[in-house]
């Protein structure tokens, strides 16, 4: 088999490890042939690619980004882009593809399966909301980032008497903040799933310091404030109910100093979180996400993710992976409340 | 209720987490009071008691070892040390015991548990060898300190053409070996539970060398040449089939000089896979053990042990977590070698 | 003698191995006792002490923060502070102060030894920016944090063909700034010593995503844009020209996506950089610095601030170390910009 | 001019970074030619090159090891070896070399620039023993990696009641042990310019038994017993009196177990501390050594070595750098010993 392959949305470790271990048993194994599309989506569409074996996987196992690069295109956006995405897959010679992505790839990746073309999904977001998988590869790397700078702020946030509140990805799920925030020993954790009083931020701000402890909060980008509490600054929300402008983070620091009297600092990680090296956890995944990837286009299993249940690499429809968000469930949230204020 | 604690056996990056949730659940939530026992079996046998409460259980969370500090104390092997322990419980008024350990400890607590002490265990290794729980705390701080040193090597191997040996824990079994392997891009893992060809470790060495990179061998201390292996080397056996004396590293990093012509060294990480600030996949995992724990004394389920299965945690009977030795299965193996040279 | 001990100013990694050294080699080699004083100048102005020795020193060593805490408390701008100070210090029965801190801190002890207060001090600051002293600690830690952190982006920035921006500490120097950005590899660095052009920095941006690498941009939070560059957005400068409202590295990545077309985004790294464990340079500098600080007091030698000299630490006029704000030379700056682009 | 650029030795983080500056500056500001040497002496021996330039050196500076590989060959102790080399560089049309290496590789450089050969010597050691530079790239990275393996040993010392044994490299000079035990807060430190009492390094073990907390101890791989010490164990010395065999990281754990009755490990983090990514001040210095180094060339200063003076890179005699090797002064040793114990 001829079979291309491709990495689409945003950035997250563990691509590479994916493409070296989907390349690696396909030629060693199983003698097929690969193709790299380029920029996600945008690769069949233009029919831009590179030569993808042994030698060009070589060493990237421990590398973040993409060698393949990415992109948010989207071919049922563009006219005629599903009939240019077979033709080109045609002029490559090309059998089947597998498709490392997020919702948006897999997606589009579900719909040309319906449509005829044979593709393998890999799951892929750091923010662990894809359904159907326990977990996705770059979810622990992010969470190991934002925990490394909550223990950095630790210490100053007791030095200082401070509150400082570290602003994490996760527009519509609080995975990265809860997991962080419960490793970090936060004094609270803000997800999007449940929306926020700022008065009890505020309370166990207060709390903290009367421990002579320093609170430390972790919000994610995506969390939002109790309708009402929002008077305090003119600020408007966007369409979702999050904070415009300028991040919550920094709101939320405005608030706490206009509330408590007490100095509040943001650190915004952004992009920091997606990039680098991932961890031996998303090392493992990954490549195990990519052996079951090849197997199953070996053994013609299209439509079907890979997917972590357990300790075990199973397949599942991969309309299934995008469904529904996988949300942090509420058990889970209040069960972290314990460790507040 | 009153409830005693203690951690026993090896060293584990997460001991600290999982005290900090039990206390701090159990006297917010269900108002218990906790007393810690020191060092292990040896703190109920000797009555060495130290205060346990939320002020004391401050700021442990990300600190590696365990504020109880531990020992190999086994009360069995003790003349009337059952009875000793029954006595100093009572003494002490304690209602029950959250033992936190490993094979030996929570073989200890099954044993005393239909003896009439009410205990509940918490499974801790870093070997990741314990019966009926998906992973253990420990575990993936270890990994991730593995995976870092090879890391390092890489550069090295590659620059200086010289075959890099890294010597990780597991004695029975070859969890670590095979993790820290397959994400550090090893040439090839030998692991307790396969016994290995010496002639097809050189062959791996040599075309990793053919291929331009210098291979890195991952191999556990508990890694076993086939029998006719060792006959280069006047070294013995010892009853288990491990090299005596000096390590398996550097048994094997003679070998391969002697048998390819190739330079090759030795790294031995020893306890610093077990020391140091666990990970945040294991302080979360720690933590909600931790949760788990108190609940079930809070609920009185005695004999049961706290387990990972999936994203839950569960509860599980005490005994079955020592019942038997979970080993790497051959397919997990067998799945990595194609990585292998 | 009896010594005060006080830390004043920002979080800087390295504190508490300074206070460690000074009590160690006090104590052990010629026999003082030592009084904490907390909060910076607030401790002898309130008289609020905590116990220093052997004992409360130990373990501090790797740690950030100050067990001592910190303020910004300025005696002089208290009506009576520096008679207060006297009068708490007698009552203590305190000879002579060890000072640990910026030139707020040191500035205050100048004028202290003036008016016949015994005091060393010992220079701190992250922004190494203090004259007379080649390096201070935490300025190494604080660099190093940045730079983990562009190597993290780097892999984003490839794989999504976006601008990236670090902002960093350094509101007057661009020390941070520029080592970072050095080591980091980044496409411009920009300092508060050398006004930016940003029609340069979009050239530089262009140029290396020509060159099919993304840009990552280290930009100091003091960084100046020239005169006439501020037209695009409808902001306002404070009165040292910094901009206002949001920081200069969203000014930045707005002005970016305006001018180029070119997607970008914004890291703050913020109070991140000033927390957590020191590197080994920084630990070692804070050593050596609380060694030579005791040894100077012993000798009687008041009104002088230990300082680095090439790989000697020294004695200098404590009045030096605020003389002049010490700039990234012009020469170093441009040094550097071979890199840009 | 045509620049040939090689790399020798051992392996050492920063090589990749100064081979970066060296070519980007003298491409972009002077407007040379560059070939790369493979593998030391062994390249221009032997003709073997690669080619040089900025698109070949892009994206290596966060990069351990060296992309031109490495060796030990010595051309003098290679018949004709010099001639060979004369020769080859006349037919490559190099007018002059910048060889980066250590003692080996400079007293090459130095001969051969004696013997009329234009070269640039850049000092390269993790070791930090060549004389007439503060500091030398790789010392840096190799001490902090020392410094984690001590942090992370601290906790299971303390929990298990443990002496801990970290063998760390420095055959004849004690800079990493003694940098990385006084970062790490080792009980004892020992290095190879002070033969150290096996007795008195019991006494240090058990007075830091007795305060309760466990002993980390930090050796270098050339430290020497006093004469006399060898008593307990059967083993020989090789003829500059290190232990033969294994290490004496290994002896050392026997001796203290033998004699204090405690249970002591060793770890010997071997070459974990020559590759891999290179701390900040490493990249710094090396691309700093490297932008004087091709100015260095380009203004015809022949048979000169770029070194660090303070803050500021000058030249030196090329061969100073050999005179003699720079040992940690006994000032500096007898300095750290009030933390041993």
């Amino acid at each position: 088999m001829r079979i291309g392959v491709l990495t689409g949305g945003g950035d997250c470790p563990g691509l590479n490890a994916v493409i070296r271990a989907v390349v690696r048993k396909g030629v060693k194994e199983y003698g097929h042939e690969f193709v790299g599309f380029r920029d996600g989506w945008k690769g069949p569409l233009e029919g831009l690619t590179m030569p993808l074996n042994i030698e060009t996987t070589r060493g990237i196992l421990p590398r973040g980004g993409t060698i393949l690069g990415s992109s948010r295109t989207n071919p049922f956006k563009i006219e005629g882009g599903v009939e240019k995405i077979k033709d080109n897959l045609a002029k490559a010679g090309i059998d089947a593809l597998i498709a490392i992505g997020g919702e948006d790839t897999l997606g589009v990746a579900t719909k040309l399966d319906s449509l005829g073309v044979k593709v393998i999904g890999v799951p892929k977001t750091i923010d662990n909301d894809l359904n159907n998988t326990d977990y996705t590869f770059g979810f622990d790397t992010a969470v190991n980032i934002a925990v490394e700078a909550i223990d950095r702020l630790h210490t100053t946030a007791e030095s200082h008497h401070r509150a400082l509140i570290v602003e994490v990805m996760g527009r519509h799920a609080g995975w990265i903040a809860l997991h962080s925030g419960l490793a970090g020993g936060a004094a609270c954790i803000l997800i999007p799933e449940q929306k926020f009083s700022i008065e009890k931020v505020c309370e166990w701000v207060e709390s903290r310091f009367k421990s002579h402890y320093a609170p430390i909060i972790v919000i994610a980008e995506g969390a939002i404030p109790q309708e009402g509490d929002m008077v305090t600054k003119d600020q408007t929300l966007d369409s979702f109910g999050h904070v415009k402008l300028s991040g919550i983070g920094d709101w939320l620091a405005n608030e706490i100093e206009t509330r408590t009297g007490k100095e509040a600092r943001t650190s915004v990680l952004g992009h920091i979180q997606r990039g680098g090296s991932p961890t031996a956890f998303d090392r493992v995944l990954a490549t195990r996400f990519g052996l079951q990837a090849i197997t199953a286009a070996h053994e013609g299993d299209w439509g079907k993710m890979v997917a972590l249940h357990g300790t075990d690499i199973v397949r599942v429809p991969l309309a299934s992976a995008t469904e529904q968000l996988k949300l942090v469930p509420l058990e889970r949230y209040k069960e972290s409340e314990i460790f507040f204020g």
